[in-house]
């Protein structure tokens, strides 16, 4: 018996522990007493409460603990504070920019004792031993972190898919609770290659992870009709009401990729059932951590845009840990629940004086009071960009047939910083090749391999990225194993990409031959070993160098690190070809 | 791969055509348009909707499915009603008097299309082979039936207990959802032997199904903390409250055994969130399912009492669902879930226009308009009274050591028609034995191992039950492997007994070497294989009989077979002795 609907539950003789520290026959480890509680399973706040704990577990909530109150009983006198359930973060993104070691410094301290993130930004780059890798990195902190399975939908047809041989072993760990976020089109345009692996996480009895971004009816319909159990996309309230009608669950995103909370908050006065409504991150940078926190900000953001504060509790707690068949081990005051708990002046304000994990003072007043485990890696997670050599400036020519004249090609073109479409027009060809052109704002774009073919690479073109003079290049090329790279001199492509090649993962920005500014990505190649605060330095610097190159979009590293994702409208670049995602077809530069 | 934490979900081929009608690139076989559905994630009622059904499943709701009907598609309009979801009965017992195939023709016709049923009565006396050919009866029919295995707390100490490697079995099975109800008395008197089972029912992600009938505060905790996840037994608001505030789910009981819902219905005026509420029956007899009906009873007695009409169906129906984590599946009118609908006049009136089940219309206006399977069952659970011989009148003889003068002993005292105490006081010996009296109410009680130890039986004497003649038995005495028959008169002690015996299972009732009333129960030794109204009818007249030889209790055969009863205060009897439900422990009759 492999197979757990849910992660371990407690042994036989911890929960005999509970049952004596219960009934008063045992005296708990910890007590929170004289306390306010926000009863999430009623939905009321109920005074004058105690909690008992005995090891990593609650024994007790009500009005009659003393019985189990030792002389050795830690007591946290709660009077005038309210205890609410420590919060569950249910979609973000850990495999990117920091480290688990360094992101928990930031997180521990604001309240979120359970984080649910994803895993698909290791597997193109590192396989399923880098997933695992990872997935140990998680594990033994002061708090719960778990995984979802990648579901690998990506521009890339070869690396589309996870062998379902690999997704059984993923599934099979008490870490993974699903599969991970699957793009509605892809599945609606390979049934074939996608439903099996939704057949197999099904049956292991874990959650399908949704990305419904721009289905509407019949599309959605179809989408939910696969087995779908969440999606963090919607961005308004007829959206989320569109999606919670279909049974989803859904999450609402404030955080570093999409603000949605204030847009969709207008749902609190539609009179409906809030219980499959999420609040998530969907992933914070390093300078959003740094200035306004985590999941404890969007909570308190949540009430300050009017919804009822123990329904905004409930949906940073049971709602996440219901979606996620968790509920038996978090998101609520309970008996034989982990003792995840967070101690805050009021309901209406979300700062936590005291966090406590798995039985565990973790934080005080904003000060984290442990040290979260700092991982070693494995050795070929720190090799990962497996290029064979450096690469010339050559290497980045676009050759075509022709000598001079022009031919009709496709460019990318920036819709928004975001979103791209498919520019079909006339080009010229200068000594048989293709060039970009400052004055119309286009550049050159390669994505090259580092994984599975090093250095199987495709070139074009980009209209509206803004550069003017070098380049600008990322290991962490979302959805593929490839770096990504702009730029408008071919040199200053080929020293970008080296650079990061040397670093063995990192972003980088060159011009005339100079490093202008880099973040060392060791880990995977998407991941930093340096502190939140000096990431976010570096990357500071790298969107100066970057805008002072000319780039016009907000976070320019986004920009070009989501150029191969296989999610945003709609034409994109993998190490194959352009690629429309209209059909997820792959494309040439020239067009016929 | 064999745990499943749901049942089987669809096979991607069965997805691909539900994606093609979802999108109307397919015809469905069935829609129902222009219907005001309720939806139960939201609470909301919409207007103007259709639901298109591939198969079983349904593959689109909404407002555009014109797309997808075509002529071959069977449509039912529903303008000017109201769909709902098929009702799901979320505790039960079904291995109790009538055969699936009897039950389901007056199920079906009021609109529930799942439930979930305990097995334990089978267990103890047609072992790990009963229970799985009773779960086969209940496979393949017109709606879906769960079953839970048997936790098996027994006044027996030898049928105590399932071993793991059967519970194992069973828990791999998809239609096995948890471990049956286990009460609350037991698992703290005795954690060694319950945790572990409790412990592999987790592991394997199942549920495990509460009784907590009595305990409060600091025991219901204890509880709680082992994992138990509802309880059907709380009788008032109250109660309800305390164990919402657990994080239980809640089952709210209106059947034949009790009838709480008008005094629970109170919770109603709290402000609390009912997410945890359940409506179900226990059970419901043959005379309760002719007259009143079944789960849409209660559904309908819940509005009448004052629910929300919207969150009455929510308990009904999505909590249900969530409870058993069975909601990808049913619960609600959503794609991918089991075309299972009920049309009703509208959101007050549950009374079933259509029912649609598995997308097959099964009844409309109360006709069933399919056949319930029919099962043949194994040799064995047609054969499960193993006495070795009948009985002799001498073995009810109560012999004593001494001869003659009186002797402290043990009654078991009825208290109400379920509750019983134990009354100690001395009795006349009268050569050498211990004699009934009816001038006090007083008259002999044995239960007889049918099973594991054929032929082992304990008599003791009961007051309170008012029979002044003759002798009643039954071979389903619960918890136990055990035929229970109470009498005045050895003879008809024997003459009852033996009846059963030559029956295989049955309920009897004798007098002076008549049988007065019986009605024979061929599977297992508890089922009947007659009609309802032909089970309806022999129960009125073992009622009559029993009434006329003086039993005073409202229903004297349920008074009887609980006897034996592991759950209800507190002096009980099995074939090893009197069991004192306070501390589990057996008691001789004599006291020292």
């Amino acid at each position: 018996m492999t197979q757990t609907g849910i992660p371990k539950p407690k042994t036989a003789e911890e929960t005999s522990q509970l049952i004596k520290v219960a009934l008063g026959d045992e005296k708990a480890d910890l007590a929170v007493i004289n306390a306010k509680i926000v009863n999430v399973y009623t939905g009321e706040i109920l005074e004058d409460q105690s909690v008992t704990v005995k090891g990593e577990w609650i024994a007790y909530v009500g009005q009659n603990a003393e019985g189990s109150i030792g002389p050795q009983t830690d007591v946290i006198d709660a009077r005038g504070q309210t205890v609410i359930p420590g919060l569950i973060e249910g979609h973000t993104h850990i495999a990117w920019l920091y480290s688990a070691y360094e992101f928990l410094k930031h997180v521990i301290p604001g309240g979120t004792t359970t984080i649910v993130t994803e895993t698909f930004e290791v597997y193109p780059v590192s396989g399923y031993d880098g997933v695992v890798d990872f997935l140990e990195s998680l594990k033994e902190q002061p708090i719960k972190i778990f995984g979802t399975a990648p579901a690998m939908i990506s521009t890339s047809q070869a690396a589309r898919g996870v062998p379902p041989a690999t997704l059984e072993k993923l599934l099979d760990r008490d870490d993974v609770l699903g599969l991970g976020e699957s793009y509605w089109q892809a599945v609606l345009q390979e049934p074939d290659r996608i439903l099996p692996l939704y057949e197999q996480t099904l049956a292991a009895g874990k959650t399908l992870e949704g990305h419904s971004a721009g289905a509407g009816d019949k599309k959605l319909a179809a989408y939910v009709g696969c087995g779908i159990s969440s999606c963090h996309e919607p961005i308004n309230a007829d959206q989320v009401l569109d999606r919670l009608r279909m049974g989803l669950h859904i999450m609402i995103r404030e955080g570093s990729i999409r603000r949605d909370l204030e847009e969709i908050a207008r749902i609190k006065d539609k009179d409906i059932d809030l219980r499959r409504l999420i609040l998530s991150t969907d992933g914070v940078e390093p300078e959003d951590l740094l200035e306004k926190g985590y999941l404890e900000f969007v909570l308190q953001k949540a009430i300050d845009c009017g919804f009822d504060p123990v329904a905004a509790i409930q949906m940073a707690t049971l709602n996440v840990a219901e979606h996620f068949s968790l509920d038996l081990l978090v998101g609520g005051i309970a008996p034989g629940r982990y003792a995840d708990m967070v101690i805050i002046p009021d309901v209406q304000t979300i700062k936590a004086q005291w966090v406590i994990s798995k039985g565990r003072v973790i934080a005080r007043e904003g000060k984290i009071l442990v040290s979260p485990r700092r991982h070693t890696y494995a050795n070929r997670s720190l090799n990962s960009v497996k290029l064979l050599r450096d690469l010339e400036p050559a290497d980045f020519s676009l050759h075509v047939e022709e000598e001079t004249g022009s031919i009709t090609v496709r460019i990318i073109d920036m819709v928004t910083d975001l979103v791209t479409a498919e520019l079909k027009t006339q080009w010229p060809i200068i000594e048989g090749q293709l060039q970009p052109d400052i004055h119309q704002d286009v550049a050159k774009v390669s994505a090259i391999d580092r994984t599975n073919q090093p250095g199987k690479a495709f070139s074009g073109l980009i209209k509206g990225f803004g550069l003017k003079s070098g380049a600008m290049a990322c290991s962490a090329a979302w959805d593929t194993p490839d770096i990504i790279v702009v730029g408008v001199d071919d040199t200053d492509m080929a020293c970008a990409v080296n650079r990061i090649h040397a670093l063995q993962g990192g972003a980088v920005v060159c011009d005339k031959g100079q490093i202008l500014a880099e973040l060392p990505l060791p880990v995977f190649g998407i991941i930093s070993d340096l502190s939140i605060e000096e990431i976010a330095g570096q990357l500071k610097q790298i969107k100066r160098a970057a805008t002072d190159l000319g780039v016009c979009h907000p976070d320019p590293l986004l920009t070009l690190i989501t150029l191969t994702g296989a999610a945003i409208p709609y034409l994109r670049i993998c190490e194959e070809g352009l690629v429309n995602l209209k059909d997820g077809q792959t494309r040439p530069l020239v067009a016929s």
